[in-house]
């Protein structure tokens, strides 16, 4: 691969512009005129500006530093695997530095470069929900940066990741309320793009399917922002719109729960006698709200400290990646509450 | 201020060691022995190795990079001023790399230097809990690197923060306790050094002395890691000792919050009825739990964003600072829900 030469300097110089107009305009950022953007991107690819690629031959030493992209930290089980990410990295001399892409594809691009200007030694990533082309990554690991994914699996053939059985863990805890005695069973699923949004939507359908022959009630709501409000108005929606209702609900994470739960609570409906409920992730706040929540705890911890031993391979090993396994999966636990225990 | 010359490669060429063995030992990592650690400190000394500095000499032009470094991503609190901070960076053509400190001295910095060789134009800082020495930060600000500390205000007189009115949100939640009736009421602290935690106590101690001489019953509750299990234990202890009970609690945050409220239903003592409770810093989980947790909320997001436009504004102004306003410090809110609502 043929590496520029120009830098945003060379930009900024050609055009008279200075250098933070050029760094705005080729992250299109607001407050610069669309005439600007044009003229600066037209120059940037005249010169053959390619920030990733520039970055990485400029690579000299190590620095043992490790970047990490992730959603959101608010996100509890994202904050459980930075936690197994620091142990290993810090235990072997390595510093840690976080960006999160707010679920933002082109925040996430632009974070790539930063991270590169930053000369990680490697990158454990999850990305997006918006990513849906990934040659942002791609274009990296042909560069034999080293990469792990981790929860999210991205649909390059090459990749190195880390998940937990989704597939597993919803069939868990779905056959675990058919076993409660539940028989219609509702599921609000997640984000559409992502892989573990349609393995927890399999192994919901699967283990109904396994159960009983009797049972075959299915119902699937879409929950695409997967927050408290929009599964409050769902699930609130569904108990009073006339329809067939469920006798218990899976949902594709626990603050989608929370938010059945209080729709649940403020339509009188008692957990767990007449709707069963559980979760998924294992947030903080599920062991302490009423009734506390049953759930699916990932072992986020392990997935960081999984991903960050692979990840170390790989660049000790100057990405030589041809002895390192490709992929690992771990295990779910369901841990039972009083949400779904009739 | 004489710069060093020596990197890291000059030690291990020396000593005939890795690279990686020279950081880890200069990080006192485990893994590595004493008497390694003492060779390579020695010859780290003796060549002028000094990392910040040498890093900062490095700098030639702007990263439009951001440097963020909190205790903990997991605290609900920092997780809404990363949201402030990456608004603002963001808007303005900066990325934002954040590093947890996980509350230790150390770590702290070594990810300093980290954040240096990553050639941040500056910095947003709010320190661990176990800094109590500020060397490695007004070094920095001598270096004229531009700093925005916030939350947690440092020990260091020329120091540029953002923080909230602690007291004001401490004495307007006690208020509020004696105005609903309650007479007796316990403080649970948080971590002695920081200022946030003498100010919470102070606005805890003077709303009792404004509020009705009659009214004398203090009783404080150090609870220093803050956690649910440390203020579960406490709070079950003075309802169990025979000491003369409070009939009402305001904690240090919501987290102490949530395990004295699970301490008194384990005792069987109804909230709000017979003990009121009122929180601090609104995490998410505060407003779902039974019953919903009064609290005091912080304008994280806000802080987030005051932060960064000073930081921008010193960093644009290639630290003359003089014009700038050294401080800023923002309301808080009180959010009445059931629990302290007889």
């Amino acid at each position: 691969m043929k590496l520029g030469q120009a830098t945003i300097k060379d930009i900024a110089k050609e055009l008279n512009v200075s250098l933070s107009t050029v760094s705005r305009a080729l992250k299109n950022y607001p407050g610069i005129s669309e005439e600007t953007k044009r003229r600066v991107k037209e120059t940037a690819e005249r010169l053959n500006y390619r920030p990733n690629a520039v970055a990485l031959s400029l690579r000299q030493s190590k620095s043992f530093t490790i970047g990490v992209i992730i959603p959101e930290v608010v996100h509890f089980f994202f904050s459980t695997v930075i936690s197994g990410i620091e142990e290993v990295a810090y235990a072997n001399g390595y510093n840690v530095i976080l960006c999160q892409t707010n679920e933002k594809y082109e925040r996430e691009k632009s974070i790539l470069d930063t991270m590169l200007a930053n000369q990680v030694d490697g990158l454990l990533v999850s990305f997006s929900k918006e990513t849906k082309d990934f040659d942002h990554f791609t274009k990296l690991i042909e560069l034999e940066l080293p990469i792990v994914f981790f929860d999210r699996i991205p649909a390059i053939d090459s990749s190195v990741h880390v998940t937990v059985n989704d597939f597993q863990g919803a069939y868990d805890a779905v056959t675990h309320l058919l076993q409660q005695g539940y028989k219609k069973i509702a599921h609000i699923s997640g984000p559409e793009n992502l892989t573990i949004t349609k393995q927890r939507k399999e192994g919901y359908l699967k283990a109904i399917r396994d159960f009983d022959e009797a049972i075959s009630y299915t119902k699937i709501l879409e929950c695409p922002s997967g927050n408290e409000d929009e599964s409050f108005k769902l699930v609130n929606a569904l108990f009073t719109n006339g329809e067939e209702k469920p006798d218990a609900i899976f949902a594709h994470h626990d603050l989608a729960a929370a938010g059945a739960l209080m729709a649940l609570k403020s339509l009188g409906i008692k957990i767990p006698e007449e709707v069963g409920l559980v979760g998924y992730s294992n947030w903080q706040f599920s062991s302490m709200i009423d009734p506390p929540l049953s759930t699916v705890s990932q072992p986020g911890a392990s997935i960081g400290e999984t991903a960050t031993k692979l990840l170390l391979d790989m660049i000790n090993k100057n990405g030589n990646t041809g002895t390192i396994s490709k992929s690992v999966m771990l295990d779910t636990e369901l841990i039972i509450r009083k949400s779904s225990s009739k």
